[in-house]
């Protein structure tokens, strides 16, 4: 018995028949007792046809219209849902951004959420009624609608948890919760049963698609507690909460893995200060994001610059890149899109230092040579020849226990 | 140059070369110097998609639901047609009802315009932008989504000439103009240059599907111009306006027919008082429409009672009309469904007696039988066997003169 918040996305309420299994969860929710508020997004597939739609009209569309447009997928859903709800006897209303109303800033397509009001979902509650709400859209201090971005239905499901002071934000997707690695290329792996915040950003953010990043971020800030779980079972997922002592056993939760970079190095750069900028401002102007970046230290007044884009952008980069290096007299550069990254995250080793050297040795033991490395407090990720790639996620996975639970912290 | 609003129809943004084309006009409305304001309809055929969608969730589904649901056709037609014109780099804007905002009552589905705030759209008129405003669609007092009913974008787009004191609406449709009566059964029909709002208002309920009738009624009250012209062509239409000298003296400016109707006979009723509501409320509560009612005056304290309803209410009007006749003692029902019903309409009518005369004449001459006949100050009505219909009314069109101009009153 308690107040929360539950967040269907696409796949789950991606045709009429699946909308009427989600109501008969919601339904279920209610009758045991609880507080309900639903957040959905477009149903499955609906957000891409108007994205086309725009496209086919303009190459670069107003993004003020842009929002206007794709926010219509989930204003179909949120009514979809409501009349299913009703349908079965069950008081609900379906709410917009703007009814809400979710206040976001005026960065159309990727705003960020100021204020949520809840005096109204709150006077529903009260009535016993089941506000049922549109993720992905809000509303900017003028009246225009906005919206927040890819999966931004699940941080207007952790925002509307934390503004309700909600027992639990549940999100419902389409696999069963958060595991160990990718099942698809490591049959071992396992769902895990409890991850920290800061765990899942980095899982997030290195390819586990489960959740948005920006949900995660929110959630940690109003520690709001997530369940992620599938929509087509009845199991339990995965919580995602603070860390707690529980947690702090555990050396490494995760395993991922990624083959969207491609490497670039520029040999026998000038050591000479301004030189990083000479090569890097080009590529930034160009918005190419770049990961990962690695100076070899110095010899003769000479190093090399190895980083990764994503492999999207290679071309682009390429080209700039060659650039630059003939200005600063560079020896030439090296390109390599065959190249796979696998990391380890964990909340445990930021006060273990034994972690990486386990890591390399398990990678070692295989033949499997590391190109790149590059840490964080509770992540190490390696660059290995693309077809490597899966063996070393399967060899890591072992080498850290995690298909039969965990290798715990020693004493 | 002046101020134009604009309204299109859903088959004039029907798919995405046909709001370019849109585009184009309105375009070339703003280069000759107008202030342009653009009323959209959802694109052809979208509305009932979401109907069916509605209906496949409920049986009866809750109509603030419903309206929510429908109200995102307009949205995606407005978010395109800005973006369209933005290619074409044109200032627009894209407004929903609740942006502008249009106020209604709470009547969900056939919600009423209470008030038109215009001050935003005249803002952007300032700056040179056009807005874009969403047809059929508005807000009510508690910040709910309203529609206006079928054809509702045309009471939108009456509604904002009025608001703004524009210098015409001009309605844009797939045909060019108001006829004479339909091409379809009258080759000789012509296109009228003008008409007078109370003509095109029985026109319009006479089966003329050219404007909805309400945004006549608007159009009238505020003494706002139509001009109801086709998208795809660049011909004047036909003007509404308020009769004028020159209309005064058309005798008759139309013919309409109809087989949409059948006709009950309740024979030999008791020529007492309170008869007729026994017969007619069951059928009024059961939201049935009676058109025309006809009592023959009663002879020797009976009477026989005749009246049409719609052919799709037929059959349950009948068992109704049966029960009743059978309280009230009546001897019998009569019933027949091959009926249509033809009218002449024109303002000139009122000051001149020989109308009537001259439509039953005419429909004489070639032995078509009359059933029933019905008057308004401006319109006759006369019932007549269905297979005759075609005929009435390519008959009467030829007797008032309509093929070649029209038919003017004596001094």
């Amino acid at each position: 018995m308690g107040l929360i918040v539950q967040k269907y996305g696409g796949t789950s309420v991606g045709d009429l028949s699946r909308i009427g299994n989600v109501a008969r969860r919601v339904a279920k929710a209610h009758q045991e007792g609880n507080d309900v508020v639903v957040v959905v997004s477009a149903m499955a597939g609906e957000t891409d046809r108007l994205i086309q739609l725009a496209h086919q009209v303009s190459d670069t569309p107003d993004l003020r219209e842009f929002d206007t447009l794709i926010s219509t997928g989930e204003q179909v859903s949120v009514a979809l849902l409501a009349l299913a709800l009703q349908s079965m006897g069950i008081a609900a209303k379906s709410f917009l951004g703007p009814q809400v109303r979710i206040l976001t800033d005026s960065a159309f397509s990727v705003a960020r959420i100021e204020k949520v009001e809840v005096n109204r979902l709150r006077k529903e509650l009260r009535g016993g009624v089941i506000p049922v709400v549109a993720g992905f859209q809000g509303v900017d201090g003028a009246g225009n609608i906005t919206t927040l971005g890819r999966g931004g239905s699940d941080t207007t499901g952790v925002a509307l948890a934390a503004a309700l002071k909600a027992d639990v934000c549940e999100i419902y997707t389409d696999v069963e919760g958060v595991y160990t690695t990718d099942p698809n290329i490591c049959p071992e792996a396992r769902k895990l049963s409890i991850i920290s915040y800061e765990e899942m950003m980095e899982m997030a953010s290195l390819g586990a698609k489960v959740l948005q990043i920006r949900s995660v971020e929110f959630a940690k800030k109003y520690n709001v507690p997530i369940h992620v779980r599938s929509s087509f079972s009845e199991k339990s997922g995965t919580f995602v909460t603070k860390e707690d002592e529980r947690m702090e056993k555990l050396l490494v939760s995760g395993v991922t893995y990624n083959k969207n970079e491609a490497r670039l190095t520029v040999v026998r750069v000038p050591d000479k200060p301004g030189i990083a900028s000479r090569i890097f401002t080009p590529i930034s102007e160009a918005n190419i994001v770049v990961d990962m970046i690695i100076q070899n230290s110095s010899a003769d007044g000479h190093t090399d610059m190895t980083f990764t884009v994503p492999k999207a952008d290679f071309k682009k980069a390429l080209k700039l890149v060659k650039k630059a290096a003939e200005e600063i007299k560079a020896q030439e550069v090296l390109a390599d899109e065959n190249i796979a990254k696998v990391s380890i995250v964990g909340a445990g080793m930021r006060s273990h230092a034994g972690v990486a050297s386990m890591m390399f040795t398990a990678l070692a033991k295989e033949n499997i040579n590391i190109m790149m490395i590059s840490t964080s407090e509770i992540k190490i990720s390696c660059v290995v020849d693309a077809k490597y790639g899966e063996l070393a996620a399967r060899v890591l996975h072992q080498a850290f226990g995690l298909e039969k639970g965990e290798i715990r912290k020693e004493p």
